[in-house]
């Protein structure tokens, strides 16, 4: 069975590093471990990556474009900015779930709109790292039919 | 230990009833006992409505202030002109899950604000029925620490 | 045969009460009368009926969704403001018809967008009481080819 | 008594000609047939025209100032982009009636606007061909108190 | 002599009971007293209400036009949203104040607007409790010359 | 000596004849003829026409880009909407003068943008009649250095 | 005990003079003397001032900054237009009160947003003269705590 | 017979000094000679000033309200963003009428709009120095029927 | 074979005449024997047309609906506010090229947007002369399958 | 002779590869296979690459300052958001070209606008891959005065 | 050689007054001599003026023009609002720095845009009573090759 | 003592190659020797990078985050787009300076807002090559406190 991607945009390398005490003690690493986990139980393994560089998300996303059973993806910063991901988001045939630490809405008005919300199933966003189980597990239900 | 609130916005009552085999065969009936046997192993109960009434609902939120350890609303066609739904939540301090069927911001633009989203702890949108699954385990996971 | 369902928004109960020599000496019981007798002949019957709550609109026309043949509308105030009535109202397969007592386009600004436009078959405004007289007309027509 | 003008904009010579089974077998002609019908009885006899040109409209609105009872318009794409059209219209104090086959509200957005609304007395929209027929019964009744 | 109308929108009930050490220790009962304090004076009485339901508030405000000398709203969150509302107040010929217990200017942009405003002769904001004393003074001082 | 060009767009030729109690007793023959008069002394005769076709005053201003010492327009409706106009003035090297009889900033807001004022020298507005006799004045003073 | 401030902008030196039919006969004088009197029972006297000249205003709020217990203004024109306004009243520490003779909110556009309401604590608007003695009894609650 | 009041605003001072190959070698003492004596013949006299200062041209245009004829201004800076002034102006019941020497319309968008163009009778831009003596025309004009 | 129709909008008629060494010297002759070079090889012959007139160039439209095999058009000024342009051409089902001379994105803001490019399969743009040559290669490779 | 650059932009790599019986089977070495063909004649090589990297673009725009006789480009989905590369290409003196496969006016209104287009002499867009080929023989026409 | 003129705008009279342990205990006095200082030994003086009049400033900016060898203002509140500070900045050939002692884009809209920047040269914002010093080498740099 | 970050974005590798006669003959390099000069006296070091690359630019400024004394940014293009940056910012608590060899403000208006401004401490722009040397000077000023 093809795995789940799990891509992370911009500056999400700074999690749990940067002021633990505001932002919260997980790592991207503790996260990748707890989603791998709940996978497992599924037959599905994991795809776990971050990068700061707009191309390299959108090589990844194209990547999962024939090798992933659906995607799982927190664009950070490109969320608001980046028509070139979207463009690759729509390429692609398998579910795709957008994931947001915090909630959006409640923050500056140029965080209001996604781009990579018109490619996405569904959005789970304000939840901080349990967020990226409850991806999984809406990754997991989209794909038993298929299943 | 309190219920958690799952309150539902108007025209929900039709889910299921309508053209099913376009929105799903799911009714609020079903959506309601999958809730309440998530809630049972954590013990918690569920207290679970619809109203097409805006005042109606803003009397449940109030109630939902003293009574509920938690509360989850799909907010429906309210979420974008509501105020005075608003206003009410932000009188709550348990935490607010604000659950839609479908992804929003794929809709028409007046969708794409939510005065909901506001006062919010988090937002799922898009995964149609399961999503409140998904709202049960979110509230769940944030009550923990209180727990 | 169904009923045709007239259906009024907040306010338009003070019709032909307040200041009759600017609105008119028509009451709703009025313009029910002769909607009535409209439809006799066409073997149609009458449901008519006002309320300033938007809730209570929204429940009946979730009534109507079953129980008319057509339905007319004059939302009234809640036009320009209410998603959900526009959300009960695009769960009806029967026809539907806005109907207004003044031109909208001629008043404030924010009187020139109507939600329930978007789910309407066909507008009419401007044309006081006896645009209902033409919305009736408007919707045997419509029911003609399926009569 | 004075005819009842019925004006149409540009591109409505092409009613019924251009894909029938879409836009319906009615011709301008057959609606002109329709409307004389109904006037006939009224006493009011019917000048019915169409041009694709802005000018020709103005000078036959300008013409129906003083040799019409009423005035019905469709004037199509120049809805929305003429000032001259409803300077034209706001010179006749003789009632005017604003006609579309279709409801402009459900199409492009730069179709919500109308010039023409600023001067009509009342507007039906939406009932295709039949509109004319309404505007007929409504022209007539606008004109009873006169007659 | 007519009472004086005193009618508070969605969320006002829990003025004094939620944090009062914020929002003060004057619940609407504590406003209700002194108002009435102020009028027995001026040989007016007090019909004091507040809902969560614009459409029980729209009743009221029609009760109004008829039962009372003047009309003081607090209209909360629907201050923002309710055209309903707006045209349920120009209904009415006596005055009309509005009150705001904080002034809406230095809140969210969406408060900034009140479509109440358009039909208030007066507007009194940002004084809390006290708010509704210098209410009940301008009334009377309007109602004065009618007096 | 070249002529000076007015050209009066739409509408204009009711001037003096529509509820001239209203709008003047003058008609465009009298400002015609005291133009004329204005600029007999000054050895410049004087076309003046009037159009509501945008097509013929493009026609014109194209002929007055090779015949005429300068040219005055009122565009009327055409000032708002009317790019070709502007196309058709910018390849003037003669002085363009744009006149109306009200002042546009005091009416609606679509009348408060004039695309001939981006090709004009100069503007002249709301001096009724009288300031077509500004308006030559106008261009008699710009041609005075050239002649 | 310090005096109560009560500044006013541009043009309100022309109150009670000009077309006093329709603006009332009470002048600054008049509305002077009346706020001296409400003032003199609770033993705080009034410095009352009026200027047409932005910078003076300012040089007046900077002296109130030291000099007065409270501040009453009504900036007029400047309300719309001045953050120099806004920047002198935010460098107070004392309770600023905004008046208004009229209702801005039914006037122009230009006039529904006030920078000065920015910094003001409360805001009476819409009652005539009589604005300026609630605008006192709202100082005096005000300061009561303090006093 | 009362004079004429020709208002100047703000860096209009330096007329005919600052690089006057651009702009003319007309100064303001120029101009206000040409004006002179254009009004002699008509037994008007001429007050002519120019001031940097906002709140000194208010005082002016009131004392013009009741020692003036008619009001010309060039109000230049303040034009696009002074509410007092508009204020100040309407409280004048004789003619005004506003002069630029540029025309606004060609030149940054925050020129386009004039606030004091919703206070006058009549406009006059972009004919430099000679646009003086057009407005001192149009307001002998404006005055021939009261003479 | 049908021919290719080339429609020319307004002011085009100047082309190659007014400020040739600005404009260039190609005149629409020019172009259009140059066309109609390209098209003998193709078997297509070449309807080549120019007017000032909206009405004249939706009436060619709407001919070149049943005689034409493809249009390129250059609908200058109209493009950017024409929707009558826009309907004629929608009625289309031949291919359609949209062609400018220049490339309106570097100019001023209202050429932005084109009604006509909601029409065209494609756009060629600031080639100058040449660009009717490439839309006269893309006609062509458009009707290849077809041929 | 200096080649002709054909850079494209993110997500241009899946062309013909993703749904072709949608897209066209055409891939980009077959539109590069094309260009070289048509170039080859005129003495000029082809530089035909592609990077989902907005960086990598910029890097080649600036070789192709000093290497490149003309550039093409498919900007994709950074068109409509890159001021970077903008900025890159405003510092090429050869001859630009944008050239996109799908008529952009037509998509979603972030579609419509272009950073690109502010730096290109002109736009080929809507004629598929066929484009590249318009755009070739235009880059050769653009160079034919100066070869 | 001619003195730098450093203009200070409404309210900064304040400055290490009002609050200083927050806004710092630099006065407008320090900032004067610590500028002074660093002109002497380029051997320029120093003229250094505060007003809170917006005509003063114009007044003084208008010296500036022939007196001065740079101009250096904070404008402070009248930087979003003085189109007539704006005009008076544009008659100087000599180099105008604008400085800011906070960062403008941190704070409230209606502060992101300034007039007087488009008439800058540079500007500095941000470094509290800092940027003066900066701004006067800024002056001396940019007077250097003049010097 | 840690080194000085200052971090060049895209297209400022071409500094004083591209047209030096306009944009000056300083290279990055030259502004880099500059920079390290100046620091050299104050014991820090300097680190000086260009990228075209968004995310190498994210990349270094986390990497400044722990081994930058300050951070010195001109983000060129990448300014007014870039939330991805903004982001990255975001995270540092050493002082941020943004430099600008232009003034944005002067240029399209889509250079007027910058992401980066709200990060930044202070901002200097519009002295070119020399406003690196006053970012210099700020950000020793900014660290003495600290140093």
């Amino acid at each position: 069975m093809k795995p789940i991607y799990v891509l992370n945009g911009p500056n999400l390398n700074l999690l749990g590093v940067r002021e633990p005490e505001i932002y919260g003690y997980d790592t991207l690493a503790d996260i990748e471990s707890r989603c791998a986990a709940l996978l497992e139980d599924a037959g599905h393994s994991l795809v776990f990556r971050q990068s700061n560089h707009e191309g390299q998300l959108i090589d990844w996303i194209q990547e999962a474009r024939t090798e992933s059973a659906a995607l799982i993806i927190n664009p950070a910063g490109y969320s608001h900015t980046s028509v070139a991901l979207l463009d690759a988001l729509k390429a692609l045939s398998v579910p795709i779930i957008e994931c947001h630490l915090s909630n959006p809405q409640t923050r500056e008005p140029f965080r209001h709109h996604s781009y990579v919300s018109l490619a996405a199933k569904g959005i789970i966003a304000g939840f901080g790292a349990f967020g990226y189980e409850l991806a999984i597990r809406a990754a997991l239900a989209l794909l038993k039919p298929a299943g």
